[in-house]
């Protein structure tokens, strides 16, 4: 099977080696618009070939793997909707999957040798802490999820032979609906990230933000961990997911308010609650979170 | 040197190890109002000797370390006050240092037997996930931070020592005025603290929750690591630094409220320009934080 890799990061990066180590695909022909990633990927062998665009990429290829930030895709897909084969199967593996979704039914579905039948959109839920190929590696869904969010007009041969694929490269899979991921992941992971990096962002713009970040500590290095990931990447996934982050940070912020008035007020029982609530629930899923 | 441990956990318990090996210490007699805490603290060799009050601990004594919630302070200098000797060092390990400085200036200071010259404030920068003296080791303090802060009172001579024993330890010494200490740790962890509580307690207390912890990732592992802490300690800490934290949350908050107009209406601009200088700040402290 030859496939056709969109975008040379780390995820994209870490699939092909995962699926070229279980003999999933035999040949890799990859595009990225950054031309020093697209040069390591070959060095470090996730792709054979390089091609000079995208939809040169896509040619002759059974399965094409769009692995570019969420705000990239629709130009992506725009861009191969009249060179994808009419077998080939398209997959992506965007952190918001509403958006992705939108935008391959404007570009793919409006496209007519190409059917949207054969696009299926997904979310492998790993990373690391820095983006990019030279981070790749073959073992980085091992035990990792995988969430396939098929529309009504996926084909279920499309998605099961996607599926079969992150079950080869090690991961768990599971389907649910594009809207409920996106509201899940708005809490669990788009939050989050905004959080940490709005934390460090304010820290950084105070006239004594260095003197303070050198007496941080273990606490501050692990909860600000995620705000060295790629602001590019982030700023797309919160434009795209911006209807399910807004409602998760409003209602953060409404608890904060009441925290605030806790702190001012010398409330020890209620900051209690909330920390304790905290603490009981964080404790009771360290091992599922630890075995990561 | 017979050393009185006032309070037998993580901090308290590792200081005490570290200041045996190193032969700093002697013997150790120690007190907790948590009898399970002393009898394993005593399996483990963190103690020599159990007392039945704090005041039975520092009688003969030669150094008292204080290692208790900053909520317990006071109740503690209450107790030691009338008992510590004349020429005993008292210090303490406590997460904020104003209040902690109020409350000895009211107990120990009130007590003629004992010259509040030889209190001296400080507090120690390191931590473990799990609170508790089954977790405490000699090697804690290693190439961590000690920070020192002396009031005007505060003999040079007891100052000296205290910090000797830190550096004995493993701890690097700094010194700073209590406020600005309560300033920085405020910025730098307490506020990290209320944030991943509250985002841990927020996602626990939906009827959804369960399920949306079960798409959890690394990202999210790391950012609520420290909401696992104990909620007693961090209540404490909340309420003792409230003016401090309270201004922090303050601006932290008025950050939020600039993020949510940038989300909700779509400003990817603005959202980058947050994101970025949080990812190169953090980037650039990577290897300070990551040597800890």
């Amino acid at each position: 099977m030859k496939l056709a890799l969109i975008g040379v990061g780390l995820i994209g990066g870490s699939a092909a080696l995962a699926w070229r180590h279980t003999g999933s695909v035999a040949e890799v022909i990859g595009f990225d618009c950054d031309s020093i990633a697209l040069a390591r990927a070959r060095e470090r062998g996730v792709i054979d070939r390089v091609a000079s665009s995208a939809a040169e990429a896509v040619r002759g290829s059974d399965l094409v793997l769009v692995a570019v930030p969420v705000g990239a895709m629709r130009t992506i897909f725009a861009a191969i909707a009249g060179a994808v084969p009419a077998h080939a199967v398209i997959t992506d593996v965007g952190s918001t999957k509403r958006s992705v979704i939108d935008a391959a039914r404007l570009e793919l579905n409006a496209n007519s040798s190409f059917s949207f039948r054969r696009f299926v959109p997904g979310h492998p839920i790993a990373g690391r802490e820095r983006p990019g190929v030279e981070y790749a590696e073959a073992t980085l869904f091992n035990g990792k999820l995988f969430v396939s969010t098929p529309v009504g007009e996926t084909s279920l041969e499309a998605l099961t032979q996607i599926e079969a694929l992150w079950r080869a490269a090690g991961a768990r899979v599971t389907r649910m609906d594009a809207d409920e991921h996106d509201r899940i992941f708005a809490a669990v992971s788009h939050l989050p990230h905004l959080l940490a990096f709005a934390l460090v962002a304010r820290i950084a713009s105070e006239p004594d933000g260095e003197h303070k970040l050198g007496f941080a500590g273990a606490g501050f290095r692990d909860f600000t961990r995620i705000a060295a990931a790629s602001p590019a990447m982030w700023r797309d996934i919160s434009i795209a997911n911006r209807a399910a982050l807004g409602e998760e940070l409003r209602g953060y912020r409404a608890l904060l308010d009441e925290m605030q008035r806790a702190v001012d007020a010398g409330d020890a029982a209620a900051i209690e609650r909330i920390f304790d609530l905290a603490s009981r629930t964080r404790r009771s899923h360290a091992r599922t979170f630890d075995a990561e």
